[in-house]
Formats: structure tokens, sequence, C-alpha cells
């Protein structure tokens, strides 16, 4: 999945570029692109990110549009691997690329949980 | 209350001002400190803000040191007032100044309710 | 205008409700649709805010659907007032209403300046 | 170094957990006393981030107190690695780990440099 991604002003820092925490958040609004509207889940996420990391490449300045992939590049038991990249979409230059890893989790049992089946068939589909 | 606001990189924009957004979280900083410290309150505020209000006086550029000053300025039955001024210590010049009106809520019930006598008598001495 | 909110996961605080403060940056959002779609102008907004208020109407919970209206409802000679509504898409139901008062800047001459007539036949068509 | 986080009630998610993305943020923060008040450099930081990770460990509830580790691990010519332990103060209970890689760099040529003497000397003393 690849998509525009909606900036802020806030999002830029004192240099005019987009803040480097912020790019955390770019990862989650994919996550909930896929999750919601890919996968028809629930806004509020039954799983938790265990690891996340981002490799700053080119700099996004303000101003510039951006958009971001989403891939699922590993299903685990009971966790799964998003891969990320963030563009600069006039210039098709890769400014950032990162990934997460998320572990299904039951929130009232307090316990990471497999990944149900249908989770699985969606996963791969992202 | 008056005491020094702790701000963050990430609070500035690219013109090197904190974003004009981010004063109502220093609102709420306070909030946190006079709720919390002064007033031995949960974190998890069990009151809602039915309205805010900010004016930019000054500029807040990065670098420069703020403190915040809360006061309670109004107890009605269900709400009260507070507010708060915003300062470049170093020069003790106002950068903001504001106002957020506040109304006890009972988050089970979902309705508001009228302020405790305990929490009364507390909000008078912030 | 009006337009679909693009909120975030992070917008939401611990009860569930976008945060008190990510109003104020939804009226940013408004205002660059408004600025750099609209009329065009540059991502690194040449005017300061120098007043913004927010009334909290009704609960906007993580998972529902939110637009924006934002309206020019007054033009001085440096500064315009707009004004914001967001609805609860699905329910049509205000969420919150506020408004700004922008002020024409000259970051360069560090001083305020009065609206350029061409700014001024945009800000009319908002 | 090890000094208190002043956590903000924005940072918290609709779980009441700190959100992923802010623990980029704390180590921020965590760079920012180091470079500021240990090291005595400019709180508009002459050096670009090109990779963080964070590694999540346990949760970080509303209302626990937290704190945070910053060593030097690593100096290179141009670059250098800080790594970072967050607890939950009273339990001594590691929150998340991470780790960002600095380069040194000219804002106004555009390009990376290598470490000054002065700023080396500091660095390892972080």
């Amino acid at each position: 999945m690849r998509f525009p991604l909606e900036t802020r002003y806030a999002d830029y820092d004192s240099k005019g570029h987009a803040n480097n925490a912020v790019y955390l958040t770019y990862f989650e609004m994919a996550r909930h692109h896929a999750w919601v509207d890919r996968m028809h889940g629930d806004a509020d996420f039954p799983f938790i990110v265990a690891e996340a990391t981002v490799r700053y490449v080119s700099e996004a300045m303000i101003g510039q549009a951006l958009d971001i992939e989403i891939v699922t590049s590993e299903v685990r038991t009971k966790a799964w691997v998003w891969s990320y990249v963030i563009r600069a979409t006039d210039e098709d230059r890769v400014v950032a690329e990162g990934r997460t890893v998320q572990v299904m989790y039951d929130y009232e049992a307090r316990r990471t949980v497999p990944i149900p089946d249908a989770v699985r068939a969606l996963l791969v589909a992202v």
C-alpha cells in the first residue's frame, strides 16, 4: 500500500524539517490505513509495537509532498513486521525507511496471543 | 503557582517559535502541576475542559526559558476557571495569556457533577 | 470550505478523546488548506496567530470521522478572523467551535503589515 | 546522565500508554539535556539524527514517574551513538531502550563535518 501523507505544520522543527520523532507517527498513520482501511480492523489497535527503527535518508522540508509505503515483510506466530518507505513524492526520492515489529495482544487478559487466521490472511495482502 | 516550563525541541515550528497549539499543552501541564502536585488528584483528570482561550502576546523563541503561572480565577457549582500567564523567564516578559473552563465530570456516569467540597477547598488555594 | 480531518492515533488521550490541545492543530490544518490549497500561498505562513479560542461542545471519540469548516468571518486592515466548526461527520454533530485572529507579518522586517489586496480578495472567498 | 522525564498528559494514548512515537521525543529531550545542559551547546542542534531505534520492553502507564539515562556509546569521525534507557522510577523497571546515531552537520554549507575536538572531549563525558 502506498498513499499520500497528510503532514501538519506542527510536524516541522525549527530547521524546517519534519521532526525525527514524527516519522514514528507517520508509520503509525500507515498502520492505521493498513489496519482500519485495508484490513477493516478497529481504530483502537489490538496489538502492541515491540520495536521500531527509522533510518533518515534525506531531508523532508516543509512544503514538500510526502507519501508512505507499508508492506508486511514477515509474519510469525504472534508477531509480524511492517516495513515502511517515505518518499518526497515529486522527486520519488527516499526520505526515510524503517520497520516496526507488532505483537498481537489481548488487552483484557493483558497477554500476547497468536495472530488469528483471519488477521493472518489479511496481513499478507498489505 | 508559578513554575518553569520544560519545553521540547519538537514544540518549536519552522520559524523557531513555540507552535500556537502547544500553548494549550503548556496550560495542560500547569493543570497537571496544580491538580496532581498541589491538589493531590489523579493524573487521569476527573474533569473536562469546556473552553480554552490563548492570547499570543510576544515571541517564545527556541532556547528561551519559559515559566507559567496558573491561578484559579473563578469557582462555580460545577465549573471553575483557571487563568494562565506564560513568561520568558529572563526578561519577565509576557509571552502568552489565557484561560480554560473546567467542568467536574463523572466519566462512568458520563455526566457533569458538582465540585466536591474537598476539591473546592483545594481549588481556591491554587 | 469544509473538508475531512485526517486524525491520528496520537491525537487521542487516555480517555479516548481527541486531546484538547490538538483542536488548535486541527484549526491549523484548516488554515493550511485555506491558505495553501485555496489561496495558493506558501506553506511557511506569512502571518502570525494573535488569539485562539476553542469551545468544546461534544465528544470526539477515537474511530469517529471528523470534518472541519473554516470561514473568513472578519477582515480588518492588518488582521482577519477565521471561524471553525468541527463536526462528527456521520451524525453531523458539532464537536467544537472556535476562532483565531491572524495578523499579516513580515518575518524579515519583524513587524506587522497591511493585508495585500490580492490576499484580501482571496480571503473573502474562503 | 540520568534524570527524571517530564511527561505530558498528551503523551498518553487511548490505552493509557505513552504513545510509541513519543519515546523518540523522550530521547530528544535527553539529547537536549546532554547537549545544552551538560555540553553547553546551542538549543538549535548542529547535528542531524541519521538513525533511531526503540525497543519497547514494558508498559509506561499514565501516572507512573519515568526517568531516562543517556550514554555516549560510540564516537566516530563525524558521527556518534547515544544509547538510552527509560525506566519506571519507582520500580527501577526498564520501560524502553534505544539508540540514535548523530552526524555533525554544517547547516549553512549543508554538509556533514568532522566532530570538533572540543565537542569530542565533551561527548565522552556524557
